[in-house]
């Protein structure tokens, strides 16, 4: 869903598997970019394709009238805000006041709340918004936003949106974004992981993991994911499309939330042990659905 | 998927929601069926449609070419096939040697083992044949059975299973089918356990399920089963569709069988717990998508 | 607490870690004992001691005035009852009316009333007595029976109970006893499995268990099981005093009641999840203080 | 173990069930105390018997030559140590060179390793010392302590240590004692859930509770900790000795640091959802031993 845009001048942090796609579909869209990444190698694409190379996270926000952040973890995202003691080089000190900054990182709701009471003291505008579809959906301007915040704000950064994603929803105040996050990623992490316990099942007790995925696709339980993750389950290859340890990282988020509220969630905590066992073990990155190790001889 | 059926003499035992529709599609197809239900009463209607009524299990076997049974749980068949003890009224005892029996009621592999032994010493042919496909596939002839057996057995009884059903898997010997859907079973309560965690989470936060439900049907975390169960959810119609009873009961003969074999399913074994939960506290039948209730304040 | 008695004729049925010591303090108090064993040759210091070899159960019960059955299982404890097809030698066939029968095995509250009830047709009287204190308790008299059933009945039992327990606890009707008995292994189980994740945790952090094990001994964490298992844990001698294969066992029969009545049982079921991991690895017979191995790199 | 001491001049932050008694022991011993607490009327007492109230925390650690923490949980201990932005009144601002900082809540090694970098920038020493043995324990002088840091350190607080403890433990560098403390604490949790599964179960199965706890008092499956709460959880007197609460939070920080670990940890992980449960539904302050109102009809 692309909506033609006014050129703006915007800042984006964080040049991962989503960060690129994303900060190159802005540049084709015709807006001024400066970029920021840990590891400045990865901007030369981008920096090739007209977008500005800043020094810190500060300066990648400081003449931005949107600032978009995509790392990969909390502390990461705490480290690129508010920067390394005594060396003001964190991007929340460079925002302007009357700018928009948007979080597409997957984090807890409690940082969003930090968050936003820091954006508020400096009169800037906040969204949490996490997404989905993958490194694909990012490439392709396919992306799902999952927003948290004001919603004249949201209508505000629109335009934006549209050329990276295909649909947003506004979800409620900041939080409600990440929220509705966590909670799909868990589901997606159960479905994956009740997957590979049926598998380890049917193998042990000597049939063909083929044989599961046949009936199964026959079933009412087949799904997305499933008719994906599965037939690369049994053959083993766990090249990492959404790594395991960024699932196991949002199980964390989603149980820190669900303990905080005091809603028990037994079968997603189950799982989460079993993630946490196959990443102790692994010595290289690995798809989430590598789960499946944990049955390994 | 509909084979022209030379007309056989079938007997059929067990007449729940499934059992019924099963046997008046073979009346349709013209097959001669006696069957038997521990509730005589619900024959009534494949009486009425030709089919004859038998007084014990023995004698709904006795004439048969093939004997199906379809009820709801291990006992409930050990004791439908072995009688009560001095009355000589079990199935086994009346099958003919030469007949074929087969199973489609959910039962352990263990089980499955001991009756193909009962039955190679009559020399019976037996297949395990548990189906998916709901009440509505038995109606509309459109089950899906997962079959353990000798392919030769299987060959023989195809024109009976095409009047019930769209497709077959011949999966391997006696068991294979049996362990195929209780992992497939397995899936699908951890499909739905994941929704109700998810669900409850969110509500909790104070968002509402119908938001989780529309974002998660834009993303890969979507699926059949849920499509279907997660309105009813959240709305909390828990009308009976396929019980909680009887995928509480599923799930147990699959820890059963992992924990024979020694595989570990810590999702499902958590899962089983909170199924268990609903199941002790609920007065009324109710869909297992009910395991909802575990969350109710 | 032993009890002068007067000499009784006594069937015995099951030469384990636990049935000789049993058996051989029986003999030493002076009752003529007949004993049966799968194995035979574990009978030859009973028969030499004066006991009386059977060839089978039956005839192990046949001239019994109290038959007792010490076995590991209930598959095993059914076989020895009710014998093999054809063979008419299983040991309820031989109980003459007006004796008392006594299991001590562990076994579900299921079964316990199945044999009840097989016994009530014959006349004969039933205990379930199921026993703690391990093999060193049974070569001391010192065990702890926990018993369902009817009081006369237990009344007439403790002069041959006090040859082999310090104590006994009548806990109500059939079944009381195993439900006990059930309930207190899993507390037995949960108690070896949490000492095990705190092991593994801090020595995964680099501490050494015997730090922890120090720690916990000046603590309220303290218990007498921690003080037998830990070093054992710490150490890896897992040489089997309770086996694993049983503990998992009991677990198994524990879920199976809970689930029978609705009760979840959260932490239990992830416990038993952790022991059929280690079973299926494991290639020896081990005590189950080896849950211990799931988490070995 | 009291250990005669040269009065000096001590800091004690945080004022609840452990920190008063901690802190009169302190007083007693002749020791010149400066306190701080959140809700400054707790002081009262300590005031009356000599010690001086400091208005910030930042105020308590200005002239100590030790610094004593003992909050409820680590964001409280965050606030106390870095203060409120812009107001500068953190204890860390406040501690001098050479003095050395005593940490006995329970938080999380992360923490703890961040606590020790911002004292050595300040040349402060600091080990953190979490304590077992409950309010009585802190009355009588009786604690516990499980300590991390450096040997020499610990040298000179011995003589502090002392006023409040029967035993200390030396058990690494910083983060030892935080992991062993937490380690306690998961099987303190497990056994009193396992206490609460193994009742749950037997009084649904028609049983009372006090028989399941005098058998346990005869056999292996006694200890301690059950041996306190065990009659109190069958009368449902659930007064908070240690709050669940707490007990929760302290399952949440031993799971996140086995997952930063890739230690999966079953049981612990059920058992946490389990007391999470619990309390979300509770109104008030409860005893951890109150699990078992999960199984409340």
């Amino acid at each position: 869903m692309s909506i033609s845009a006014t050129p703006r001048r915007i800042g984006l942090i964080g040049l991962g598997l989503m960060g690129r796609p994303m900060a190159m579909n802005l540049l084709k869209a015709g807006h001024a970019l400066t970029v920021w990444n840990r590891t400045a190698s990865r901007a030369q694409e981008l920096v090739a394709a007209g977008a500005k190379l800043a020094k810190t996270p500060r300066e990648a926000a400081a003449e931005a009238e949107f600032l978009l952040t995509m790392v990969s973890d909390p502390p990461a995202l705490e480290e690129v805000l508010w920067g390394h003691e005594g060396k003001n080089d964190g991007a929340l000190g460079g925002l302007r006041a009357g700018s928009i900054y948007i979080d597409s990182s997957t984090i807890s709701p409690a940082l969003v709340r930090k968050i936003a009471a820091a954006c508020a003291e400096r009169q800037v505008r906040f969204l949490d918004a996490p997404v989905t579809g993958g490194d694909w959906g990012a490439r392709e301007g396919n992306l799902v936003f999952m927003i948290g915040g004001d919603e004249a704000t949201l209508k505000e950064v629109e335009p934006i949106l549209g050329v990276m994603a295909k649909k947003w929803f506004h979800l409620g105040p900041n939080g409600a974004g990440q929220t509705i996050k966590l909670a799909m990623n868990g589901i997606l992490a159960l479905q994956v992981g009740a997957m590979a316990e049926a598998l380890a099942l049917v193998i042990r007790a000597g049939l063909r993991g083929e044989q599961l995925i046949e009936v199964m696709q026959a079933s009412m339980a087949r799904s997305g994911v499933l008719d994906v993750k599965s037939p690369l389950m049994v053959k083993g290859d766990f090249k990492p499309s959404f790594p395991l340890r960024l699932m196991h990282k949002d199980l964390g988020l989603m149980l820190d939330l669900a303990n905080q509220l005091g809603v028990a969630l037994p079968a997603t905590a189950a799982a989460r042990e079993v993630y946490s066992y196959v990443k102790g073990e692994a010595k290289e990155d690995l798809d989430y659905s590598a789960v499946m190790r944990f049955w390994k001889k």
